[in-house]
């Protein structure tokens, strides 16, 4: 499968600059960038641009894709009781059945909003690799192995996974220092050490969790983690809403992913991470939208829109951030975190993870800058077109690999049963 | 011209339920919400709207629509330095024509973010008036006059405006305290008087704007308009961000609209207004998106949204306001505030403002709650369809008085004339 884009401007993430010409795609990758020029071979589609934008489709570093099931319920708990009194309930009923559609409609609220990967914590891994598949989707699970359960199957995901499907890779995870004990922790590091893999977890998300974990270990987690020697073969952390410096310098000493998680924050009233200190400090950062439960929707414009914002209210200033570091985070930040390292820019060679910018939207113009009109002012409306590993998913608000109608259906027909 | 909307969803605003049935509009008004009946004339035309949701249009309460010319431009100023050393000199070059273009910009994006109305603050309004009367869009003007000028002018609009056409009105206002002396103020406050007519300004927006004026005058800018008699016949205040709990007691007694512009705050590093503060105190709110140079996009989802999740942040709360109470500030609230009494809610007799919210947007599924769904995660690609005054002038996408193309041709062809 062979596709030409031409009359396009390319926003490669190499730089912020947009270039005029042309994108081959031929199969999963990117086959040629730049002037037009003839083609020795056919195309099977040639798609005039128009002057829209292609760009590599953002990455959600941070998600628990199924759990869409909790969208605009129990809004009033704060993340505490919220867990405690309406999510783990609920996720004790969870089916294989209930996993593969909620997480299908992520997906489908995924391809609207041009994200082409997720970085996935959750529980029913075969229903979701199967949705997944079938939908087309990359995806990349991170174990979230806690005290109720997952610690003994992470060997045989992390084995059976990796070498599943081309779209589908797996990294080793906890849920979090607060719900692992400590022999737990232990058996998770063997792990990393005997695969010489990165390992990833939610990370002081709270200023309870912080507090919580001085009290057990008289350091941060960050601090505990870094001293039993968790990171020595890289990985990253969600959240890092409290991190201190000393955090700060131990992620950057060991070059581990900061992912940013803004919309969940604020919902569940945790804090604000102040994403302008990483970048300061010239630190790996990424970000992700959290479940739906929590942030409530799952789109990577309103995260990367509130990373820059927030930044100047707790600065003060106008620019606290620069805005094409933000789209760099939100797209091969992402990528390089969850180790997609062939989907973090537009390169002939990289994989086709492409998204079309729809340049006739209001909010698009006028072009006074192309990169600051996307990161401050974009929303899914303006996502015209949606491809992963060359397949086009989603265009024109039309869904090639999900039945709409029938993930709606589905959904709210499972939704009784959990309640 | 009589439409019937059937199999809708219909959320007045006048309750939080969702009823389902049938809406009729005859012309520019609402003839008929309720159950499923025959109509003894013909309809010009009949939408199955297969469950999707009928609600009332969005109003932004505060703007300066023909600000697009500077979307993602001077990103790096703080409100001071942005006015005088990037807007100002920019907007003396304006002419009839940039507002014209510029505004049908803005009006395009407020028909696809399903905003019906808004209440603007600007110049050239003649030019503007052409550009939302050709549009068919419902624009209410609040003047903007300071020692600039613009203050002699204001009874001449008053009358002539006011008398143009049904989708237009006016409001005396002016820019701000702290752009306005004395006896400018005093000018303003005759006029107040002589028509009995509520006034509308900027208020509190910095908190340099409030320690001047308390150098100025000994006292905030809503303690000294509330003495001099300004709000005499009511109005109210764009930002509200510094207010006093003194400030928030003047407004609450005199009964005054608090219209806040969440993004605009953050971007320019003023703050954020405690808006649940507003809330608990029970008091009248409304919410606009200000100009695109300090937002940047025209979202009153994207605005919505942060009014419930800084709330948030603030008080450690996952619940501090109430969602319906954010949608009716960004619906009823925002009609009321601009004197568009007729455009409310959803009712017979009142004007076709509608629009219809698309439930097979993956975000705005499962059903759990469709308010917390609409205001915790709709967008743009959200809005099915936009009417105002009975006339659909946006639908899956297509704009029925606007040439978007030209739009966007003219306003970038004109932009170098700002420079």
């Amino acid at each position: 499968m062979r596709i030409r884009f031409y009359n396009a401007g390319i926003l490669t993430m190499e730089s912020d600059k947009v270039i005029k010409g042309e994108l081959w795609t031929c199969d999963d990758k990117i086959e040629y960038i730049g002037d037009s020029k003839p083609s020795d071979r056919s195309f099977d589609r040639e798609i005039d641009c128009k002057g829209n934008i292609l760009m590599p489709g953002l990455k959600n570093a941070h998600t628990h894709s199924a759990m869409t099931f909790s969208r605009s319920l129990a809004d009033e708990y704060c993340l505490n009781d919220w867990l405690y009194k309406a999510i783990f309930p609920r996720e004790k009923k969870l089916t294989d059945e209930h996993v593969y559609w909620f997480s299908k409609l992520a997906f489908a609220e995924y391809l609207s909003g041009g994200i082409t990967a997720c970085f996935d914590m959750y529980f029913h891994l075969e229903a979701q690799t199967r949705s997944a598949v079938e939908t087309g989707f990359r995806h990349v699970f991170c174990d979230s192995a806690n005290d109720f359960g997952g610690i003994d199957t992470i060997e045989h995901y992390y084995n059976e996974l990796n070498s599943y499907d081309p779209l589908i890779s797996y990294k080793i995870g906890f849920h979090a220092e607060y719900t692992t004990c400590e022999e737990n922790l232990k058996k998770v590091n063997e792990l990393a050490h005997k695969y010489e893999a990165p390992v990833y977890t939610h990370i002081s998300e709270t200023k309870a969790e912080v507090e919580g974990c001085r009290e057990r270990y008289g350091c941060t987690p960050a601090a505990l983690l870094d001293k039993m020697g968790m990171f020595d073969y890289g990985g990253g952390g969600f959240h890092c809403v409290w991190f201190t410096d000393e955090d700060r310098e131990i992620f950057k000493k060991r070059g581990l992913w900061s992912v940013f998680n803004a919309c969940s924050n604020l919902k569940l009233g945790s804090g604000i991470a102040p994403v302008y200190k990483f970048i300061d400090n010239d630190m790996k950062i990424a970000i992700g939208t959290d479940g739906a439960g929590s942030n409530n929707a799952l789109s990577m414009f309103r995260e990367m829109y509130l990373d820059t914002v927030l930044s100047n209210a707790e600065t003060g200033k106008a620019n606290a951030v620069d805005p094409f570091k933000i789209l760099k985070a939100g797209t091969s930040g992402g990528a390089l975190c969850m180790g997609l390292d062939d989907c973090d820019v537009l390169k002939e060679g990289k994989k086709a993870d492409i998204i079309m910018i729809d340049m006739n939207k209001p909010s698009m113009q006028p072009e006074n800058n192309i990169v600051r009109n996307i990161v401050y002012s974009a929303d899914n409306s303006c996502v015209k077109m949606t491809m992963i590993n060359g397949r086009i998913l989603y265009e024109d608000g039309i869904f090639s690999s999900i039945d709409i109608d029938e993930t709606r259906r589905m959904c709210n027909k499972l939704l009784p049963e959990l309640a």
